[in-house]
């Protein structure tokens, strides 16, 4: 299996120059067969248009990006974001996604309480379990680096991640991004047991640059960092996960200002030499 | 014990406006009788010195900043950095210290092996164990935030700290700065953790500031960010530490470009109200 690399592309990595067809048009281009799009792509062109795209051209669709976001001040807000990620469930069924990623999201409003947080974070996703087992979706937990416990997720290690995950059943698994968990001392025993889970649901690739310019937007294109991609695929590989690797890039001042082309072309090279 | 307060002034809070004599005046009249310098600040006015200062004015040393960097690609590259950590204990030993705060260092050079880089933090502790004990020093280890795993410090949670020091003996133990560690899911369990290992060396505060604008230089006064910092000072007073709360806030657009009186005026109304 080690000899196939399966590239799916996130949406994101393209975003500000293609939007979802012109990215599945580049993809398919570059013979590209598998994406993962982000929902606001998905809504700007429409999901039934979406979802037509993707079965004509036989696209594998790795995760839609991205449920989550639970923490609220409010037992109101807590609802709302709730029937959000319903919302979110509909459209990863309609695509025929392999998972809905959720970013769990941080500290609400004013709130330092952070274990307060993360039980909102079980507690939302429990609550939207009923519809993803009946709509057949599966809900991928991404940990979030640490550097965004407090507002963007508060889910920050694998470990933490599949905690949850056997409170909720084989439904809520892991999308493990390198990005997100490469520094963590416990990595190869945590992948070991997500894989002892069948919990692997996706795995997102990019590179830690150093140094880094902006908390958010300045990922790496693989190669040009400090993550040894090599090593973490073959802990993912011997977890048992041999699915797409899907590159997924925030980067405004590089990748994102190049061509869609140019960027698909770079990644086919990186993914075949240093991943 | 709850009620005692003891403040130590890491004197990089303060190094934009003092030197090492001006810091210790700037203490004095503010009541504080504890401080943090840095090697730097130490040289400049040089060791004797900096060691009558302290004690003609009876001053607990709650650390000297810093030892550490231990990785490097050579042989003598890395025999270099344990020779200055020799040095750094000699200083160390001289001002009284509680203990020599170690920044551990990142990746050598173009070197993406992060066990590899962890291990010879750990070799180059080992190898300067021997002068420390002799000296009297202690070592404390500084988990540093994930973001910094690259560039400054591949030790990035207190268990992983705590693994090294298991291995290394009594001598050594963690400084354990909350910038660092507020994010960890397994904080409170680790903090007990260290205190049943009686390794709790020093506890640093400040705060994470939302959003924060820069990744080494914007850390937060204390209650102006998201740490739960009476909550976490709860979890290291059950773990057997009430030694002083050492303030350390590098912070190049705020608190550098103030006053040292007025920087210390407010650390001290913040650790009577927030901390």
């Amino acid at each position: 299996m080690k000899g196939a690399r399966v590239i799916s592309l996130n949406l994101a990595t393209t975003r500000q120059v293609w939007g979802f067809k012109d990215a599945v048009d580049g993809c398919l281009r570059a013979g590209i067969t598998a994406i993962a799009p982000w929902r606001d792509q998905i809504e700007a062109i429409g999901l039934d248009e979406a979802a037509r795209i993707v079965k004509a051209n036989g696209l594998q669709v790795t995760g839609v990006c991205r449920g989550g976001m639970f923490p609220a001040e409010s037992a109101a807000g807590r609802q709302a974001q709730i029937d959000d990620n319903l919302r979110a469930i509909d459209q990863a069924a309609a695509l025929n996604a392999d998972c809905l990623v959720l970013v769990v999201g941080g500290l609400p409003g004013s709130s330092k309480d952070l274990p307060g947080a993360r039980q909102m974070v079980t507690d939302g996703i429990a609550a939207m379990l009923p519809h993803a087992i009946a709509s057949g979706v599966k809900i991928a937990i991404e940990p979030l680096h640490p550097m965004y416990a407090a507002d963007r997720a508060c889910v920050n290690t694998i470990d933490q991640a599949l905690d949850i995950c056997e409170q909720l059943g084989e439904t809520v698994g892991v999308a493990i991004d390198v990005y997100h968990v490469w520094w963590d001392p416990k990595l190869a025993q945590a992948i070991a047991r997500a894989g002892r889970m069948n919990r692997i649901f996706a795995h997102h690739i990019c590179d830690w640059l150093v140094p880094t310019q902006d908390m958010l937007l300045d990922r790496g294109m693989m190669g040009d960092g400090v993550i040894d991609l090599p090593a973490i695929r073959q802990i993912i590989e011997a977890a048992g996960y041999f699915g797409p690797q899907e590159v997924e890039i925030f980067s405004q001042d590089n990748w994102w200002k190049r061509p869609g082309d140019e960027v698909l072309a770079v990644i086919k090279q990186r993914v075949a030499t240093v991943c």
